[in-house]
């Protein structure tokens, strides 16, 4: 085989086999094939698109580049969740403790940081005092079979040709491909040795895929290949269009976490958090309905078992479990500065995307990879989309430790809010849509 | 500017400005931009096209990437001819004579080597005992000063960004694009300093080009391409769905030449080579008309002076001159076998992609680009398309040094020809089109 007749294959639109594409992915994992070679075939498959088959072909080469997690022999179905990414998006700290508490069904989660104008789960564990997110595979289980949860970063054992690939993507304008994005994700998410996965594909101005279109077709893509590899698969395709919740930032999101498992909190937060849940424990053969599942769930909240379980999973992984009680605790912004409205009327909507890059800009999230996060920093909405306004009403808080760029900031903020006179006829909701893998009744 | 938003633009088929693309160039010839990065643009180039515009800018930069020749100190217009490639096509060698002997406008001509199944002109004129084809471009200079033609290979100083480009096209599937094919060419020939630049873009079994359309599509390009840089254009659609003449192999096809020269020889090789001439003599302003080029052209062979010409070229650029009247004195390969027809009938067609490759298994061309040619193999057609054979009828004679792949040579060249009972209705003619720039009346 010759690498560069697979890459004219693929350049003239014609379907790769599998063995090709575990060749092409074998081949640069190892080093053998240089990148200037496989940057071109990123391209074609970028703008020839992939078959379904070879998409799946594709996350299986990438996946099985590395360690392919078993946890069969831990009683029990194993599920997760993955979210494309938003701003405010928290559900993961709240999930894994939930569905872990129930019991029956273990949630082995591996999780990536903040990128772009978008939170990661990892920077929100980390603004928790200890907590250690780099545990060896080894340690991963231990916690897994202890609790029934874990929460890591990807290791180098994981998917290395993802790793590889990614970079090489970043250079070479070949992100923005719904094919490459489900292999990437894929072969990272089925690497956990899960039996189901529910996808949070987000649409919206906070979303990566803003447009719905867009949105579907990559949750489509993702619940077929991981059904060709056997998994359980149902994506909801919900509401980016402005932060979920109220806290953008990390200790200040760990917070609201931990009041919505006191049973408080924003309502968009509880009923998306409760929704991924009862798919999760539906997935994983804990109830024989959704709907039993999302009662599970509120019962897991109201009981304190969620909360108990995450101050478990934050003892055992090294953190402050008094976190829990005394949020104080957590990391705190110097200062804090209000927002105000400077007109009367409906909030319409919401640049969401926006208020991410003010996140990032505060020091809450990454320019760069390489960058570092403040943990304390953070945006705390008073109004969303829907709610009236009177002139000078607060719109929203901001906690920061610089006022290097805070005018910029508090300038995308006010911007950021559109207030109208009338509220629009249609309201989003904030779950789109829901597609379950063919498999899933 | 940043490179990876410029692939992204060309990825999204957006146009890029003439800026953008001498960034590109400037910045990948100089070292600073990756391998990798270059591939991923010339994948999407090659897929998403490229403006005329774009076309004329990628030449440029890459003409503009090495030294430009600047002969408009020397007197009359200078004229070159440029073929995509064929199989026996040895025209340049009889051109270059023609055209200089008949003063008031001189070729400075900068040849290519073989590469796959067709034959490269420098390696003809190596054929030639002592031929100097690595001229220095002062020496260039001298030689064309003084007897109106010279005839080089490419030098480092000529276009080295297409040197690296090709290169990186050749290993990444990026070869096959009209866009890329045309910079690639018309920027080394448009290095030469010429005002006029006669195409003969071949189309057929033995040409890069197999359909018409994609002949008659590079064509144009070409023609737009030259013309967008103020020169004097012309594109002849010929036809390669047999070789051209009946030598095909080095030293056989330059005794070929000097056959054509002396009056003699195939008339297929004959009139494409005098038309070719009358275009560069009404390019060149030698003529007022096509037609007074063409018999200028004929005056030139009947009087002799085109052969005193060729001895005057092989002489001042170091070769054998009385290899002109002693042709013995070529390079001759120590076997010949025949080639019988195994039926009666009507050579029908002939498969010339075949016919090149039997001559490359002889070691007459390259398989690689390092490989080394031996000047004396190769075959002599003693049937060609349209005549009537008898069974056991010479079809051609293989000249060979080494018989290691002789049977499957001589397979291939007996399954070459077809052999049937009618001839086609419509015999394919030999100029199939001519494709003129608006400045050529």
């Amino acid at each position: 085989m010759l690498l560069v007749e697979l890459i004219r294959k693929k350049r003239d639109s014609r379907e790769l086999t599998r063995e090709e594409i575990e060749f092409i992915v074998s081949g640069y994992t190892s080093g053998e094939f240089p990148d200037y070679q496989i940057s071109a075939f990123l391209m074609a498959a970028l703008i020839r698109g992939l078959s379904g088959a070879e998409t799946a072909a594709l996350t299986q080469a990438m996946l099985h580049s590395g360690q392919v997690l078993d946890f069969s022999d831990l009683p029990g179905k194993k599920v997760d969740k993955h979210s494309t990414g938003g701003v405010g998006d928290k559900t993961s700290l709240v999930i894994s403790p939930v569905v872990a508490a129930a019991g029956g069904v273990s949630v082995p989660m591996i999780s990536g940081r903040g990128l772009g104008h978008t939170g990661g789960t990892l920077d929100k564990l980390e603004a928790i005092p200890g907590f250690n997110v780099n545990l060896t595979l080894a340690q991963f289980r231990d916690v897994l079979a202890k609790i029934g949860c874990a929460m890591i970063g990807q290791t180098a054992e994981v998917a290395p040709a993802d790793k590889k690939l990614y970079s090489l993507r970043d250079v070479t304008g070949t992100v923005e491909s719904p094919f490459l994005i489900c292999a990437s994700i894929m072969s990272k998410k089925l690497a956990e040795g899960v039996d189901g996965l529910v996808l949070d594909v987000k649409t919206g101005s906070g979303a990566f895929m803003k447009s719905e279109a867009d949105a579907v077709y990559l949750a489509e893509l993702m619940v077929d290949t991981g059904e060709r590899m056997g998994k359980k698969m149902v994506a909801l395709i919900t509401d980016m269009d402005q932060p979920l919740g109220n806290a953008i930032g990390n200790a200040l999101e760990v917070e609201e976490c931990i009041e919505m498992m006191r049973g408080k909190g924003a309502e968009d937060l509880r009923v998306l958090t409760l929704e991924l849940c009862s798919w999760m424990f539906y997935l994983g053969e804990r109830t024989r309905t959704v709907l039993e599942g999302y009662h599970l769930a509120e019962e897991m909240i109201t009981s304190g078992k969620a909360l108990n379980k995450f101050r478990e999973l934050i003892e055992i992984q090294g953190g402050d479990p008094q976190v829990i009680d005394y949020p104080s605790r957590l990391p705190h912004a110097m200062h804090r500065v209000t927002v105000h409205a400077k007109a009367e009327g409906f909030v319409t909507a919401m640049d969401c995307e926006r208020i991410g890059i003010a996140g990032v800009m505060l020091g809450g999230g990454r320019q760069k990879k390489e960058d570092s996060v403040d943990p304390a920093v953070g945006i705390v909405l008073n109004r969303k989309v829907g709610q009236y306004v009177q002139k000078n009403d607060t719109l929203c808080f901001v906690h920061y430790n610089s006022d290097a760029n805070l005018d910029e900031v508090l300038g995308l903020l006010q911007s950021a809010y559109v207030i109208g006179p009338h509220l629009p006829v249609e309201p989003r909701p904030l779950i789109h849509r829901v597609i379950k893998g063919k498999s899933v009744v």
